[in-house]
């Protein structure tokens, strides 16, 4: 460990990241003198850069409401005919083209915002207020799209591109234009990973296996475990590896590198980590909502091992009996092109409370955390939503303020079901942090056919409360609430609450009358603070499709 | 402080507590021999006493469910014709009389079971198990139950008296009859109330105020706070008064005066205490349960200010760097007539942990902590159920197990739908200690007529969180979930959580159709923890009516 000037330090580190960015991507965005890399640089630099906050999750995209927009949504499908992938962005003889130099002279609001995709021009400056992502689409502000829709694939989506369409002013002069194949991958180097995960995105990576798999095993093995990346995978050399950790406004700074880390006590936890968008692919049945198509399976659960935060925040002085400011930010070494990591931050409590089990770890269930999953560390905040857990871990700051961070202030929120883009304060919700409770019937799926035996069918599944509850019981019923049966809790960890961190699996076998040919199977959790789940999605939906916990519903069909 | 030997001082306590009791207590059902102490003495240690837990609280009556048990009380009704209260225990020409020597060989189940109520003679042995005070009932067993029925008066009940009159058997000979109003009565010392507490119980006091009161203060007034006793309210002398803490297994006994505790540091927090079964009476319109008819208004919020109970726990020994056993129990000075305290436990992290919070408190809002809220000690547990907050505090013990009281381990716990009287096991359920999510509206009531103003009808209430979460939202709606309004949160504590003790009490204005001419309002609370209300009683229910925390919905009518 080496203590040394913090400004000094961040400054190299941030150097560092934009320098390696800048070498991965062949951007095509600024203008036609290829090679020339100080251009390119200047011209990122002069993209009205949010720094504070990046574009978005991959929840966002291009997706426009109201009445008025569709129609004219509507009427550019016309033009474009049907194959709206291959025509975005062609040449249009109807049209006049304009060069890279005149597309770069509208950065700004005041001298109307455009952007280039392929050949097209398109001047989106009414549409930047409709954009998901907020102001963060200004990045792309007089140049191209196309690097950030390769760092946010969920961008290459029909209906972006019938928008998109609608705010053609123009074609890119022929000079000016770049293959896109040119454009450098940042994607290229992420893990191979095991055929079992299904992706509800490629890139960045976000995948889930099927809930039959899920519920075989109270820890679920590395491989299988839900991936749920914001960017591309970092490539960290352990070897050179340095986590930070700065106490804001106090000199006080400390850099470990990962032989350090080890030389703390190692602590040993079993936790389940949850993505607060888990089952959101339900609640977006009631009404669209933003955000990845989650089934049930964004949660798992291991044994994470590594160094308590609370010990390796002593070391600043901060402690429980001095808990110096009110929060801990997390930044990951995971970058987009303008350089910002994904972060987060918890309040101060949890962090430096010896019943909070923060972990900074460098073991998943007893091996190295694997690339997917943080490597060489990761920040287990058990109990708390899985934002929060921090991958690739960089630098950790107390601060008296949360992170600025995008996923910190404008995502992961939870809000009424009468807030929707249009009326969003996210200033108003608190950040998610410790999770309610949830459940899930993980077997059998919706609509399958089940073969009754004796007169009875078979359930397993999981529940899971966050903040260190435990589940004490699970109540299912297939008539809609007029019987209830209790499932069997069959796999728990012996940690009481309010340190129970582990989810419980459950299983069930309940009779069905002969006569009935399908039923629709509830499953609701009770937590050790007796909560429960909220009924159903309608009174819960929220447009980010977070905290998707009302009761599970299954519809199966009954071979009897 | 002074240090006794620990069994000398129990034994002393509890000689104490029997010869209080058996002073005020005019027994009548020991036999015929008034005036003979020693006799009553005898009787009473006899009666095989389940010394470990007590009758029962108010909400445990006679009441028998089963179509068979209905069907024998609807044959007794004919019987006894109207007035069951005066029919009940008079003398019956059609049956033999016994004397109370001969009623007294029938003292346990081998010999069958015996008892008496003024005249009456009966034979309860098929009876006992189905007491909703379970064993209890063996107390007077070869005896009469009067005394215990002055001390329970939920037992004066017209159904209570329909189902003993099924198991009569005879008459009590003349010379045994002791006139009912020679018995004294346990509750003549008790304080006296101010009128706007309106009781669900007199003896012993329960009582709530209205709902529009309540939510008029976010300090509820002392005289308005609502009152949940188990049993009379104890006169304790302060001057002589005594708190014992003892650590089970290690010979580590204090014992603090109240001057002594009023030495250490004083501790003050805001806190919400509400009983587990605040709204029973809407859990009640779906299904019967046992216990008393709570409206929203058994809940109240004070400041509490007296001794950390971590503060005195060091004392012994036990602090959070050496959590030794497991739980902390609390014995009341409020004792029933086997000379049996009230009691409840929690879980030790609770007790020694920095942000639990916990204070054996002096006062209520400034003042001596008045005698129906425990003077002059009562247990201040923040976030969790009001029966874990013992009043009138006697005793602390460190203990490797929970308190074995009845209300620890028979009562105040929650379970599925599908659990009654006729199979439930109390084992099976972990004790209440953190309170779920929950919320109510204070104005306007039930069936109320409405001014409409411009279009709009106004609305107050509270919502609060157990466990320290702070509620962060209050949804209405006033079309069944259609469109969920967002209440304002006009009064709340600056504390954050998981240290957010107090309520929040709430506003709305919420615009109404013209067309309208009634409404039903819903309310819900969303906590830090993002948990929210289940929607129905329906699938919450449970027999006891506790955790009544689903959606409160308010029926009113609109003039406009």
């Amino acid at each position: 460990m080496s203590l040394i000037p913090m400004r000094a330090f961040r400054m190299m580190l941030n150097r560092q990241c934009r320098i390696k960015y800048f070498r991965t991507l062949n951007y095509s965005n600024s203008n036609n003198e290829q090679g020339n890399e100080n251009n390119r640089k200047n011209a990122f630099n002069s993209s009205h850069l949010l720094v504070s906050a990046l574009i978005s999750s991959v929840g966002y995209y291009f997706f426009v409401t109201g009445k008025k927009r569709f129609a004219v949504a509507e009427e550019a499908k016309t033009h474009v005919k049907n194959d709206i992938r291959t025509v975005a962005g062609q040449f249009r003889p109807d049209l006049p083209s304009y060069s890279m130099k005149e597309v770069s002279k509208h950065g700004t609001k005041e001298n109307q915002v455009w952007v280039v995709y392929r050949e097209g021009v398109y001047d989106i400056t009414d549409f930047i207020e409709q954009h998901p992502g907020g102001e963060q689409i200004m990045i792309a502000a007089g140049s191209s799209v196309e690097p950030f829709w390769v760092l946010y694939g969920i961008h290459v989506n029909d209906h972006v591109f019938e928008v998109l369409e609608t705010l053609r002013i123009g074609n890119l002069s022929k000079s000016d234009i770049v293959n896109v194949a040119d454009v450098g991958d940042p994607y290229a180097k992420d893990p191979i990973r095991h055929s079992a995960l299904k992706p509800a995105n490629m890139k960045p990576f976000n995948a889930e296996i099927s809930p039959a798999l899920l519920c075989e095993s109270f820890i679920t093995p590395n491989e299988l475990f839900y991936v749920r990346n914001h960017l591309p995978v970092p490539e960290i050399n352990p070897h050179s590896y340095e986590l930070e950790l700065e106490v804001e406004g106090i000199d006080r700074t400390a850099v470990f590198s990962l032989d350090d880390l080890k030389k703390f006590p190692k602590a040993t936890i079993t936790a389940t980590l949850m993505c607060a968008g888990n089952r959101r692919a339900e609640m977006k049945k009631v009404k669209t909502v933003k955000g990845l198509d989650w089934g049930p399976c964004a949660i798992g659960n291991a044994t994470w091992s590594g160094v308590r935060l609370r010990d390796l925040l002593k070391q600043v002085g901060v402690t429980e009996d001095e808990e110096i400011l009110k929060h801990v930010h997390f930044e990951g070494l995971d970058l987009d092109v303008t350089a910002t990591q994904y972060a987060a931050s918890i309040p101060i409590w949890k962090a430096v409370d010896r019943r909070g089990d923060v972990i900074l770890a460098y073991e998943m269930n007893g091996v190295p955390i694997p690339p997917d999953h943080g490597y060489p560390i990761r920040v287990v905040v058990p109990g708390v939503a899985g934002a929060r857990n921090v991958k690739w871990l960089g630098k950790i700051v107390v601060s008296e303020k949360e992170s600025t961070s995008h996923w910190q202030q404008n995502d992961y929120k939870g809000f009424s079901p009468s807030i929707d883009y249009d009326n969003v304060d996210f200033s108003k919700a608190p950040s998610i942090q410790e999770l309610p409770v949830i459940s899930a019937i993980c077997k059998p799926l919706e609509g399958e056919v089940v073969k009754v035996e004796n007169g009875y069918i078979n359930l397993k599944g999981y529940a899971w409360s966050g903040g260190g509850q435990q589940i004490i019981r699970v109540d299912l019923t297939l008539d809609e609430g007029k019987t209830w049966h209790i499932a069997s809790l069959d796999a728990q960890d012996t940690a009481l609450p309010p340190q129970h961190w582990a989810w419980t699996l459950w299983s069930a076998k309940l009779p069905v009358a002969p006569e009935f040919k399908e039923v629709e199977i509830w499953c609701k959790a009770v937590d050790s603070c007796y909560n429960t789940q909220p009924e159903r999605f309608e009174n819960i939906w929220n447009f980010r499709g977070v905290l998707s916990n009302a009761y599970h519903r299954v519809k199966i069909k009954l071979n009897q």
